[in-house]
């Protein structure tokens, strides 16, 4: 895998420009965080009330907004290329912004932009219209170029190997908090630089989608739900399986689990030249809908991964935007039966790759039928 | 340290509906993060594109809007005394809150909400406005009651007990960055549960005050900017001292030492009953001015200390709110000699605590003298 290099960055601004002007945007405002790590390949140390900021105008060139004592790092990790306008403590940061943009112009700001930050600018600038990204460009940077998608393959495929690990762990008589320790762990020693989550729901705690990983004692018979994700060269992996103490499954946990594997490959099958986002929704939904488990299946299909685990393009109802070569996402159903258990399969996908223009190649391959455990 | 207990929480939405009547605001809008984390006790797994928000209006009950999926964790961390509104992957969760507020309402939201939140809400209520908690109420969560002072004292300690054990450790010949991993480990062994920072400023590297720490090897000579902080029991700590490695001190490093020493103990001295924030800067700034520094003395002289390390009040000029009793604070000047080295020393103050209704008292109490490292 290469570095990404300055002219990456600019490629990316560039095309963020063109996309801005066709949305008949003044420009694109980008706050610190996996869009400023996309755009100019620098994170600041923390994200405070202190004011950085990425103006590119949809016209002319991009300037960093800074504060003084923060301009070395800037330039140590972005390089000097960019033009740089600094504020310092006791300065009125939002005049220094604002000088940079149109009174009356419409900006797109970064979702994650604090709302100090665009508040700020909204009291300077009363005529300019502010709107998120998720809102005004949302597909920002949902398309991955082969670079991008080098690295989530990677991170995919490192996953899948603390995976393939984790089934030899025991897990019966243990926490959940020890085997997510120990997921944590595997995920670093396959070349994970940061872990996100390691989230383990044994029995009935798998009922509750986002249910982290507590002091429940793990026991023979459990189902497990695992999900489990973090960066490896700056890009994410997030995959989910359900694994069995013991190797008695009751009829309905056999039953479950395959409804749900079968709703996972309908949503990748749905990745089709001419879908829509909602469509990959629609096609997992139904196969849960139709063996009868419609209403315990409490969230989204999926959503879309890069620089995060959680970004645009979402695989929701409603999300009519068609989905284009080069978007990664989830594709994640589940059913969730309160006190009982729970089932999630999870893949990450790249749509229509050089080699599959028609459909779907997953990122985690590692098998989906359910796996016993000791 | 007792733990905050519901009862703490509903106090402290108490006080912040009693100060946003006076301000005249309808509400409070509480985002994840500290500000959630200090009202309601809940800290969600990560803050996402999915909506949770506490609304405590000016009158009446305080409700929770919380994603469908993430109700289950609210509940066991916040209990289930609190109204709860929740929606689902696909709701328009905008609705869902804005039903909660006064259409022509003025509310004062989290600094950190993101911009994706707050303009989903002014797109719905076209009529209410928005203003940040640092433009509105920025003293919020500024004064401190006696459980949050011992526990930023008990931070405190820990930090200073973390830096003796530093000054045994050997500096010469090793990177920045291993002895920041040394004094990262020191920090979690006293009790810190969080490390936010370590940075380690060798020589020239002083001179930029957010230098972090890298592969530059100290040596013999050196001046060494220290500045470590976490949080234990939830609370922070964040101090600074620059220390010198071998003992012969050139007479102009002893020279900037023994005036930012003078400084920040000018700093302290200006917490006096009746003085405003900007008198801390000013008290500092001027000892350093006076010795013929003031333009390498380039950020403000503190900040706010709490649930974050850096938060209301800042002493900085043109800050001219009075200090209040149980206001927690840094108080730390710098000098910055470019391609040379750096001074910096700082310390958390509490503003007239019972016994010392007079003055500032230090919650870091370890020596501020140039200490000599191997």
């Amino acid at each position: 895998m290469r570095p990404f290099t300055p002219q990456d960055f600019a490629v990316r601004r560039r095309r963020a420009a063109a996309q801005a002007r066709a949305a008949g945007l003044a420009g694109i405002l980008v706050a610190p965080g996996p869009d400023l790590a996309y755009f100019l390949g620098y994170t600041p140390t923390a994200v405070t009330e202190r004011l950085t900021m990425l103006v590119v105008p949809a016209e002319g060139d991009p300037t960093v907004v800074v504060p003084l004592l923060e301009r070395g790092d800037l330039e140590q990790a972005a390089g000097d290329a960019l033009a740089v306008e600094t504020w310092n403590d006791g300065d009125d940061e939002y005049a220094t912004a604002s000088r940079l943009l149109a009174p009356d112009g419409r900006y797109a700001v970064s979702d994650s932009t604090w709302a100090l930050h665009v508040l700020g600018l909204q009291r300077r600038l009363a005529d300019a219209r502010f709107v998120a990204f998720t809102d005004s460009l949302p597909m920002l940077r949902a398309v991955k170029d082969a670079e991008e998608i080098g690295r989530l393959a990677a991170a995919g495929a490192a996953a899948d190997a603390a995976y393939l690990d984790v089934l030899g762990l025991t897990f019966s008589g243990r926490r959940e908090r020890d085997v997510a320790d120990d997921l944590a762990q595997l995920l670093r020693a396959h070349g994970h630089e940061h872990v996100d989550f390691t989230l383990v729901c044994a029995g009935e705690n798998g009922a509750d989608p986002h249910h982290e990983a507590g002091d429940r004692v793990i026991a023979e018979g459990d189902m497990v739900v695992l999900d489990f994700g973090g960066l490896l060269w700056g890009y994410g992996s997030d995959t989910s399986r359900t694994v069995h103490v013991g190797d008695e499954l009751t009829d309905q946990e056999r039953e479950v689990h395959d409804v749900v594997r079968a709703a996972q490959q309908a949503g990748v099958d749905a990745v089709r030249p001419g879908a829509m986002c909602q469509d990959v929704d629609r096609a997992a939904r139904a196969v849960i809908t139709e063996a009868g488990y419609g209403d315990r299946f409490i969230h989204r299909t999926g959503h879309g991964i890069g620089t995060t685990t959680h970004e645009p393009p979402y695989m929701v109802e409603g999300e009519e935007r068609l989905i284009q070569p080069g978007m990664c996402f989830s594709v994640e159903p589940g059913i969730y039966l309160p006190g009982q258990f729970g089932v999630r399969i999870e893949d990450i996908v790249v749509a229509f790759p050089p080699g599959s223009p028609d459909g779907a190649v997953r990122l985690n391959t590692s098998t989906r039928e359910v796996q016993v455990v000791a």
